[in-house]
């Protein structure tokens, strides 16, 4: 496999400062035709988590053997090694701090992490403080010129993985919790389609209840499907179960934040 | 006509979350040629007439045959409809709730709306509450590789119309509205310079007054020749007229909203 | 020298409003083949100073004849002029204010500066309020397509340089300020490696000591090394010395502002 010319990058840089344009700039001096796209800058400052769910939740929409950068790196200039992960249809550059947590477990059937250490391939200037310049963004810009990706270093096996929070079943309830708040307020868990199916026995329907502390969340469809300005819920587009009040702001109003539990109880 | 593969994204997703770059890698994966531009995604959340003025005010600055994408839809995964609008010189794409009034009262000449219903050239994963990622971007996306409009479903007649707010003429006063506050704090209005010869049966001179409220605002021609850090008025780069304070945020200081009145007197 | 088909954009408009995706657009209709990178937005408005250092820090990053824009234009309107500068491997393009001033100081061994009047060049509605999207994007978009510098206007000598603060030495302290607060509140000094140097007659080590106010700050090689969570310094990625609280917001946690005094002193 060879990479194509798509790079994305992800990070908790914003978008006030130069870090994200000179890490394209670095790119672009490598390979010109690289085709670089911004995934997401708003990960929130050292937050390796929501790293790990904004990169798992969406590398599979873009086209196979693009390269994702993640720079989320509280750690850089320590001994936290760089890494690359090789999976059967994409390529992966970042720390190896768990923000890939998602992709390890997604992925285990064909998975290779490779140690970066290939320093021929780093920018000259090798700062202690900004490796996303001078170590990530290199190795993905040789990527998409297509160098083997056994050129950058030994193959590893005692990668770093996060413990993601993940639902907890007891008996007819499981309980899991936001993990995120998006721009318009929609609180989303971490309760998926195939964690409800498996709860229910088959696709969700209104035999659930679902509770946000004690209160009760009516299920719709679609955000427009709740007529009423109070919390409702969905299954987003991730096919996670969604707190949101239409046209509104769901965390705002109900004082939800990333942490809060959230349950769905079967009523069979 | 066939499309470029120039395609420009406009929306309420701000750039915090990862939606926009979604939204660009499900285009890439159907055209990986695709050129996307972001045209705005701080559209104010599910403001439909901001979003209908943001397009409306700039799209005839890209090249001809260019796609525009505009995802700021309130009612997505209800029965209002996706469409793809063709002008003699441009393509939209977005829900059919309004965002392309002003595309629709300028291009009236030679405008041809599709609803689009060709499913084949939707996403797999078609949610209920992402379909700038399911049905939009890869409509968008198939258009730039040539698809001919007609292949997306069948013309209509019966699209949704928002009454914009236009200036009312009452004998010698035109009295418009601010309709859009810019990060300067620059106050821009409905009035254009149309209107405003038209009001004046010449092009805009010193003859005419200008009022917010009851305070008289007074015309430059750029901002640096208001010495004084009070309010004035200009003729905008996009002809429209706009209060401003050279230097300062007009909008604070003076406590100018969208929707307060503004009015035009020819004293001749 | 002919310019490649980069061309990155800096700004003070934010990324709220459509005013970088017009430049864009422009750009593209003249060279649809134009490779257009945001190096930042996120300057403070009509701040030249602040975009001196942002281009002047970055500049380097990106391939060699890659097209510059720099829009930070309190005056636009006025007689200010547009130039193009023109120096050993790079190109720039933007107001006559000073927001070059950096590049003027680094590359005055091959400098050449242009005053952009060739207004065939220009777009048709030159309006006085945006000639980022009149001027500055077209000439840049012309440069891309191959056009020789000097078809842009007569060369000039008499351009504006701003007065940058620089590092003041009394005997063996060197007193210097803060220029930047970044996004992970680090706060940067206008004391460079190169500085650093030439007080210690070598490379900096543990016989410095750094003061912001009274307080003694201690110098580290990179984030993580700080283990308390008190104000540090360490040199940054600019090579330039900068304060820091590992993993927090040190302007807000120390009251750090831009133009700050920050010292080093020898103690040989």
């Amino acid at each position: 496999m060879r990479a194509n010319r798509i790079v994305t990058l992800t990070s908790d840089f914003g978008l006030d400062d130069p870090f994200v344009g000179v890490v394209k700039g670095v790119i672009l001096t490598i390979n010109p035709e690289a085709n670089i796209i911004d995934l997401n800058h708003g990960v929130a400052s050292h937050d390796i988590r929501e790293a790990a769910f904004t990169i798992g939740m969406n590398y599979r929409f873009f086209p196979e053997r693009t390269v994702h950068v993640v720079i989320v790196d509280p750690g850089v200039g320590s001994r936290r090694r760089p890494i690359l992960v090789v999976t059967e249809r994409y390529y992966f550059v970042g720390p190896d701090n768990g923000v890939f947590s998602m992709i390890f477990e997604r992925e285990k059937r064909d998975l290779k992490v490779v140690h970066i250490t290939a320093d021929q391939y780093f920018l000259k200037v090798n700062s202690a403080t900004f490796q996303g310049r001078d170590v990530f963004a290199p190795a993905a810009a040789w990527l998409t010129r297509g160098k083997d990706c056994r050129m950058f270093g030994e193959t590893i096996n005692d990668f770093v993985t996060l413990d993601l929070p993940v639902p907890v079943r007891m008996k007819g309830t499981l309980r899991g919790e936001i993990i995120h708040i998006d721009k318009f307020g929609n609180a989303m868990t971490n309760i998926c389609l195939p964690d409800i199916v498996d709860l229910t026995g088959r696709r969700h329907d209104g035999t659930l209840r679902i509770f946000l502390r004690d209160r009760v969340v009516p299920l719709k469809k679609y955000y427009g499907e709740a007529k009423s300005a109070t919390l409702h819920a969905l299954v987003n587009s991730s096919e996670c179960l969604e707190l949101f009040v239409n046209r509104a702001h769901a965390a705002k109003k109900f004082k939800i934040s990333v942490g809060d539990p959230v349950e769905i109880k079967v009523t069979a």
